[in-house]
């Protein structure tokens, strides 16, 4: 697929998202992680007027200058205005304005392509791609969050699935000490944080080939997991308590059946699907009651080959920081990872509602700890 | 006009005055004050509903249970499901769904009004119209806040005046001390917390027979009124610290020019408008820089024949507390007023966005003291 | 009793209060409404320095320029150092360092009171003893916050009373309508706040000669007054909630008995005991519960030689506001009640722990409505 | 030395830091992370008390069975008794009961040791010297922190010495690419978290002979780099905001002149002295405006031996977690450090408080990087 074919597609694909929606659905920010839809819908938008039609169409002419500390990701105050500006309290641009804007970018795109041969720039272009499909997974978890936390349980589309059915019997797999290959290598786009390719010392590990079910955690929780502090770190034991935590995400105990949230609308929790919607706190607390750990990101990108992944992002021990010789881009594309790099849990693999072909065995995504509205799941190992 | 006909009007009103409103614009909830206008257009449907259709007509079908504690001013938890629900959090029910609602609720009043004969029933029937009629100044007002607080300062109408120039002439009212009586009396409706009409004594007293205008308390802000702890109450003090406060609400200055954010967008402050947007302790500690005071709600009242009123709310001195012999009636309909009288301060009058015959010479508004975003005034006394 | 024995006896009983005290117990601020006892000690010996000794002892060396600070109710910062200041975070200066300046104060006050004769000081002198006897109150009420939220329940001294036994037999006072006069009058010291005697209209209304006891209100508890939504302010209904009130302050359910802390440790609580620690919305909703009401502070003073009182402050159901013709000394001593003229609740009486003559009918006692650390009770009115 | 012989230093050394307190001094907690002095002398005899009296001295009677919930780090409530209690807020017990109370232990502790023979007992024993040592440092700059941010700034004793000159001559030193052992091996006693020693692959790098100085860093401050959002993680960026942080803890600009509290009270800033109490966050921005990083924990303890270290405790860029195959102790000694591995970040080498032969090249402290009461400084690395 050509540059222009692929932007068209992946653009595409984030409207697609949308279509289930109502427009009140655009506007909410339930809690701070999660943004309005049309927030992305515009972000994204201004990511390519800012970096590219900017920067590099010569008669490009700025839509409006208000967006850019709407949908920027830092809000700026003008003059002696103090405005407050939390992403879900603006109801304007509408909906309509923001496509409108996306459609004026998008208008101006294919211009720019035709006329303009630059091997940097189409390196920019398929960044914003690849950010847009990261927006598209975001977009799909909010959504979500928004419709989920809502009384009345609306379903969004129940064709979107995000239940698998583990097979299980997992088994473990055998990984013997030595040196490994880390980091990206080879042809295709990948994110900065995912170079340079390095060595990594290894000692000898066991890793399981399957996640775990929401069979096997609901043994957990009959089992106390979320009242014996020993299994807990002193920070995940705090945010049980503060949070009253006795369940994943979107769990409701409703006449003695667990019942969770899906895009469907309510549903029975099936014991053969696999576990979902857990903060690293209750990962690691899980592996903990099993006598196991979970693994790090060295491990799991080691042994990848090894088991089938891509059902859910996985929690490892492994916090996010700089591989060896990383750098920093100049200018606001070197703000795109590097500034993260402090208190938060590498995830590795990728999940149902991971854009196509966005993820890769050395793809490295990245979250608080007590996180939990992403598809996330925990493979043990030992 | 028959109750049909004034029930009729009453709601188109409501409806009249969302019409500008673009449907984002009834979804957020920028401060916990203000409320989303599409809970505004819900909540008065549900009153008519609860309190008059599910007690009075014998065949109505409820339209939706769910919409209970959606609209009800306490949300409820149901069985084991714990869901956040702050107002401007739910997407759902959609801005069309709501007027459907609206719609059911108002096609099933004529026929219940036409077949039952109850004096009672109208008494909770007007009741709910004015209801319904201080919601339609709360849907400008906090309509004035989503937008006056969005960085694009959309216009909402510019028909609807909120400017109103001073005489510039003002003149103390001489008012002799004695027995004076307070409190509604004769036909018409009325809140229970102007019931029951009763003897105050006053000592003599002198009322400014005009508002402050923007010129007077720009002159204050000059003169530091803003920095000089001494004019304000120790809480006040507080208040302007911990929130920069420095100008009236949707003050902001340009340039070294004032401007503020009106309903048809920014406009330059004029001098000789009537002030407005300013807390209570904006108000004290104004009077306080001026050798003044505050009047008392029943200074205000028992003068108020001697001045025209009805431009802005004016912060009294006074507590909203109980009349001598005020009962709370039986039922949700008591938690009607009694439960807000304490913390709260009396403001009398009406304001340029009140309803048409809503407010009287002894109505009693009342809000928290730090409040700014209605139509608040200052009227000396001494 | 001549000024300077008066002094000598009101500064030596502020120190007697604290001879049962450990070093450590002045420390400490357990929360933001208590000061640490060497501070209260501290602050009323500023007093006489600042308003006294600084501006009319002509040979007076101020003892040290940083306890102005220390001990003034506003810490300012030095240049551009920014230091947590908090009361209960500073170790310096010292309790011995304390009563170091305490005697240096008053080794000071002797000669400047037998070398001046100067009414105006006098009055000063006079306010600051009736200060210090607040204070006096306030140590004896925060000792008792300190001690009482301590794990091993110190007793501080079994020889302070603080409970008294009810007759039993309450009886409703009737008092007919009419003009009454309110306020300070006659001579001997009285504050800003009581003053100006002035004429107010009350209805006819009746008002109970005995206070509620703890057998009265244990009815309150077992009825589910705690959990009954209908008999509160909705903000005092906020406060159960996010609190978890079930009990007045300092009462603990242990083994199906409810003992509370007092000077002497904790015992078991006595029926007949007069009620005791519980705040404003708790004396209310009480109130409401019994279909009764609380009186306001008018009516209080009105009826006040129809019953005994003084053994608990009473709260009444008046906002804390001027008196007609109240005026602000003018500097410092000004800010001495004025300026806390909103959002608080009036007490009227005085309690067992108020210093011996310090109390009087016209006397305004007054704090927000969700205290109740104080010796605070329930007279029920209607 | 033996091991009663090591006991007995070790208790004494913890005393003799507190010789220079006021009593006052031991009692406050200025923030969550300062412990009163008093809970360090306390905490540190209860953990003797609770793991070796209690476990292993036959006759042994506990001191006060409340001192456990005092003294432990998790209060627990006792029947239905709810109390606040954190530290500061505890004026009981006193210093002088906490004296008699370790006393009490002491006086123990020799009978154990000559009676019973168990090399089990004597590893705990050894732990809990270790963990004292620990609190002796927590002890020298809580209580610097106690009297640094008191406004009168008291002196300490001027005799700990916490600064040192650099010798202003810092040079990189080539470490080649290979596998490196890292963690504790041999005899003596290291804590859990060194173990396992285990094989590391460190990629070629440089790092610095000598540590940053307070002139290096008043080069960044004068360069803007608080003001510089590229420099900073986001979250740091949002704690340079929110906190105001414009220079390291304990620095004042007094007169354009930089001041900063040390032991001895206010003193000018050295330009020669080792750079001290700055956060991770502001160590991070520093290396970034040089064009630098910080190294990890692996490249740090690969190199330590071509550097002179112990002088400040320096932020690696580490994350704190297990090393291979680290395991929990079974019971609460398994709670020592395990729990803590996550959302901190890796110091090394050991300060200039550090107890005597306290730390050692394996050696791993943590904090949270917003941290800056220890002593932490900068060595760069590339």
């Amino acid at each position: 697929m050509n540059l222009l074919d692929k932007y068209r597609s992946v653009r595409k694909r984030t409207e697609d998202i949308c279509k289930p929606l109502q427009k009140e659905d655009y506007v909410v920010q339930p809690v701070v992680d999660v943004s309005p839809p049309k927030w992305h819908i515009g972000h994204t938008t201004w990511f390519f007027e800012t970096f590219i039609l900017k920067e590099h169409a010569s008669n490009y002419k700025e839509y409006d200058e208000n967006y850019n500390y709407v949908f920027n990701s830092y809000y700026e105050t003008v003059g002696a205005r103090v405005i407050r500006t939390d992403r879900g309290n603006l109801s304007r641009p509408t909906v309509d304005d923001i496509y409108a804007y996306r459609k004026y970018v998008d208008d101006a795109m294919p211009l720019l392509l035709e006329n303009v041969q630059n091997p940097a720039l189409d390196e920019v272009i398929l960044l914003g791609l690849n950010h847009e499909e990261q927006h598209q997974e975001l977009l799909l978890t909010d959504i979500k969050y928004i419709l989920g936390n809502n009384p009345l349980f609306p379903a969004y589309d129940p064709s979107v699935a995000t239940s698998s059915v583990g097979n299980g019997n997992a088994e473990m797999v055998n990984m013997p000490a030595g040196i490994y290959e880390i980091g990206f290598t080879g042809e295709g786009f990948c994110f900065d944080n995912e170079l340079n390719r390095h060595k990594v010392y290894l000692q000898d590990y066991q890793i399981s080939d399957e996640l775990v079910t929401n069979g096997e955690y609901l043994e957990f929780i009959a089992a106390g997991g979320y009242t014996d502090f020993r299994y807990w770190h002193a920070e995940g034991w705090d945010w049980v308590k503060t949070n009253n935590i006795t369940a994943p995400e979107y769990w409701y105990n409703i006449n003695n059946k667990w019942q969770h949230y899906t895009y469907a609308g309510l549903k029975e929790v099936d014991e053969k699907d696999i576990l979902n919607h857990i903060s690293f706190y209750e990962a690691s607390a899980y592996a903990a009651w099993k006598g196991l750990r979970l693994p790090t990101e060295f491990e799991w990108e080691a042994a990848a080959a090894k088991f089938i992944w891509g059902k859910r992002w996985e929690w490892t021990e492994s916090a996010y920081l700089p591989y060896p010789g990383f750098t920093k881009a100049p200018g606001a594309i070197g703000e795109y990872n590097g500034k993260f790099m402090v208190n938060q849990k590498v995830l590795r693999g990728g999940s149902e509602v991971t854009s196509p072909g966005h993820s890769r065995v050395t793809y490295r995504n990245f979250f608080h700890p007590q996180l939990r509205w992403q598809y996330t799941g925990i493979r043990l190992a030992q």
